[in-house]
């Protein structure tokens, strides 16, 4: 039923994949008022939310919101890792057993229901992650879901690439032999889901929906600050599930502690056989490496560079990137980290630019942002977490006392919230050939490091080293000689990274379209997982076959 | 110019792989004759083959024909792991930046020159693996071509589906943004082929290409004892890849020795990204669990089953089994191991025959094939290896202290080859319900058990059970109701296997097709590789992608 709803969506969007056009699933979704996202989050305070396998264990997860700084108060069921994983096999054979088109359906649906309820979806995720409702309801709401929906279209696509069944005839010595031969696809086994504090669904739609359409029942594990998001979006799909007629515990929430955290011990039970995880570094090459037998997707961090050699309109490429470094305050994975610019400056239409003016230039168009409080707070929202403020805060200190101080931090003045973790970019600048540290990886949060470099060459070598030893998931590139662009992609795509060329405009530059832009290309430490390549679906199914033999 | 010569083969491949119909790229090769066959092999006698990058190590490989008893006396070059992937790696970067199209037509070429020296790779073949001069023409002859075709034509459909470039258009806010996107496949890294003794070629070849298409060098590791058929395979890629301006170091062979093997030192190098073993499920198991940041594919071996319900021509079906027994002595990871009768015996058209005799019309009709000399030489030939012998001999002695022997493995007397290591299945009958023991996984070679059981429920409860622990390649049923079928081949799904039901035919039981029948399912112990799905191609190449802004 809900498969036949849906099926023009999905057949558009298994359209837009092969064309890897622009195109959306979803409309836009207007952002509530304050108040009424306040309302909205309100609405939950001592709620509790049942969202797996029956169990008597509660957690009241520590969800502060990073705008009012008051705690959310929902309480989970928690259950164990044992629990959890019986309940997965529980729900496991109904799961498999239901056809495809059920279970395409459902996760259709389910985005659908997300979508209807996209104003609450994006109240919840400002007040958990810090994003600002603008951006909630479009990077967490249209685009993830678009995201979801281009991977339940990819699953979709490479089930359909199999036949059902053939009559299969060949002439063995001189007998004719005829073999009715059938093909299923198989899940793989229980999924483990772990997603991040800052941008949940982006993430864990695709990883979600991917198992869930294949057929392999999940387990969600989020980070326990940020619990609440993605608790509603597991509720949605169990309900729909429900109403499939499919075990709800196909789907189940696992809650858990900073202090006794759950995760390694999931993904590392014999019972589990796909780990979908987006987070730090460390702990994914830590799955990476000690889950044996067992799909592991990563997406991680790395440090994202800009190289700034020559731009048409330097203003307009200067505004680009102070919103790119602010935008959510630095809290993507996909921001820019590394800008380097050459010791001649950069050259444009109206003739070079010192690097000296260039800087100027790039904290001026930050300043412009964080002295616009309307706009920074649709910009930059909030930090999620305090330890990003007092990382922040000790890398501010440290670069005042080297002197490489650029820009301070400087909290915007958010203008519904006064006690909002509010920040703006830091900059530092380093020289690297006078000895001027660098941070040996990602540095999470609204922080920059301007980077001296001799020349483009110089720039590019530097930068590609960068990417072969920390990863990066998306690097910048000003430079007007279309060729050079060229030259510079191919350095990129030899250290595995891909490469965005000149980007000034209205589109934020870390923005990854759905259908389109590939995200992670698996190719440096930045993760192995992609969104979304076929290697991020196929290896979810196995085929099945059985054979009889009819004539011969 | 490959690529146009073959494109219409490929076109036809990729047809058949979607509508897994029958199918084949390859004419039959007609066999030597055995005095053509020795001057073949006798024509690398003192021989030695350079088929890595320059090395002044060298190794004569303890190759013995299992016909003659005579060494081939062959003499490889030896790279040590470091020589070898350093050649790898000298090589990458021009495979990797050669078009897709010159890949594919360099992989489509290659097959084509083993296809048009058939002969010569069916003699070497057979006098190194033991296959018969017909086998080696077949199964590891055009069966072995059309599977690695098969993936070929993977390859090239998967990379088809994504569009090299796309013009991508999005309004953001009341401007329109355009960006000409490119979109590039890249592949892993250096990838690893550890090739098996007695079928080197049926997995070995689709490894090798689907390596080389996507672009990662390759390193082929054949056994110690049974070299020579993938050196000459070996050669004639290389061949191909220099006529095609490409390095030839782009496939390497690397030779060991049984007393200092180099496969675990090769595989867990950091640069050897793929790994495709066949062989041993210990040594699987091993690399699949210790290979970290590598992918692994295992084809390794299982516990295949039989089930005798009921049938509607018992003659007919024991011939097939009889056939399927003795097929290459037992050495196909395919071929019958624990063969389950009910205590009523099997229904047939004429009624049910009683378990003794069933038990005795199978032992009547191996006898039957091992009696007619001609016959039997084209379907048993020889056991690879004499630890095979050895091994058989142990286990004939053990049953007939315990009462168990049904039938000794005696050799039959090969019309050519009065010394060659020939011999027919040993039949051993058990009753587990006695506590009669059963071995603990697979026994390499012609050996079946006959399995006493109360009815056909609980052979399949043991069956299956037996495929969750050893794992099965391929699991057979004689039930004349089809309704029953359909419920065993769900039983056998769910235990991660496929099924092959009713097989009486001049088809050999385990033949598996290219193109329509998926081999190992990924689901059971018996290795995570599928000739071929998906998984087997999606993962070995990614995309890395570019941006850039043209108007906005």
């Amino acid at each position: 039923m809900f498969f036949e709803t849906h099926r023009d969506l999905l057949q558009a969007a298994v359209d837009a994949n092969q064309t890897r056009s622009a195109w959306t699933g979803y409309t836009a979704i207007a952002p509530p008022e304050c108040g009424q996202a306040e309302d909205i989050v309100g609405s939950y305070d001592g709620a509790t939310l049942c969202l797996s396998v029956q169990t008597p264990s509660r957690i009241t997860a520590d969800e502060v919101s990073p705008y009012t700084g008051k705690a959310l108060n929902v309480t989970y069921s928690a259950p164990s890792a044992e629990e959890a994983l019986g309940g997965a096999a529980r729900a496991a054979v109904a799961l498999r057993d239901a056809d495809v088109e059920l279970r395409v359906g459902v996760c259709l649906e389910a985005l659908h229901r997300i979508h209807l309820r996209g104003r609450e979806f994006a109240a919840i995720t400002s007040h958990t992650t810090g994003q600002s409702l603008a951006m909630a309801c479009s990077g967490s709401g249209t685009n993830a879901l678009d995201r979801g929906l281009e991977v339940v279209a990819m699953v979709w696509a490479a089930m359909s690439r199999v036949p059902p069944e053939v009559t299969w005839q060949q002439t063995f010595g001189t007998s004719e032999v005829t073999l009715r031969k059938r093909f299923r696809a198989r899940p793989l086994g229980t999924a483990l889901v772990i997603a991040c504090a800052s941008f949940p669904a982006w993430n864990a739609y695709p990883a979600i929906l991917a198992n869930l359409a294949t057929g392999n029942p999940v387990l969600v594990k989020p980070h326990p600050r940020s619990v609440l998001a993605t608790a509603v979006a597991v509720s949605v799909i169990r309900e729909v599930l429900a109403e499939a007629g499919l075990p709800t515990d196909a789907i189940q929430l696992v809650v858990d502690t900073v202090d006794d955290p759950v995760a390694a011990r999931l993904a590392t039970d014999p019972a589990t056989r796909i780990v979908d995880f987006t987070g730090s570094q460390s702990f994914g090459t830590w799955l990476e490496r000690n889950v044996d037998n067992t799909l592991v997707f990563t997406e991680t961090a790395g440090v994202n560079t800009v190289i700034l050699d020559s731009v048409r309109d330097l203003p307009a490429a200067m505004r680009t990137l102070a919103g790119g470094l602010s935008l959510f305050s630095g809290q993507m994975c996909t921001t820019p980290q590394n800008i380097y610019i050459p010791d001649a400056g950069v050259r444009t239409d109206h003739g070079p630019v010192s690097r000296d003016d260039v800087v100027a230039a790039l904290r001026s168009a930050i300043d412009d942002l964080a002295g616009a409080p309307r706009r920074a707070a649709a910009v930059c929202g909030a930090l999620q977490s305090e330890a990003t403020r007092q990382a922040l805060d000790a890398l501010t200190d440290r670069a005042a006392a080297d002197g490489t101080l650029v820009r301070r931090p400087s909290a915007y003045v958010h203008p519904e919230y006064p006690q909002a973790r509010a920040v703006t970019p830091l900059l530092v600048r380093v020289d690297p050939r006078r000895g001027d540290p660098l941070p040996d990886g990602e540095q999470f949060g609204p922080v920059a490091f301007v980077i001296d470099c001799a020349d483009r060459e110089s720039a590019v070598e530097h930068a590609t080293a960068s990417v072969r030893r920390h990863g990066a998931i998306s690097s910048y590139l000003y430079c007007t000689d279309d060729a050079a662009v060229d030259a510079i992609a191919d350095a990129y795509a030899d250290a595995g990274a891909s490469l965005s060329a000149n980007l000034v405009s209205s589109m934020p530059m870390q923005y990854a379209a759905a259908y389109s832009d590939y995200h992670v290309t698996g190719l440096n430490p930045a993760g192995n997982a992609t969104l979304t390549d076929e290697s991020f679906v196929a290896g979810r199914f196995r085929m099945v076959q059985d054979r009889r033999q009819v004539r011969g």
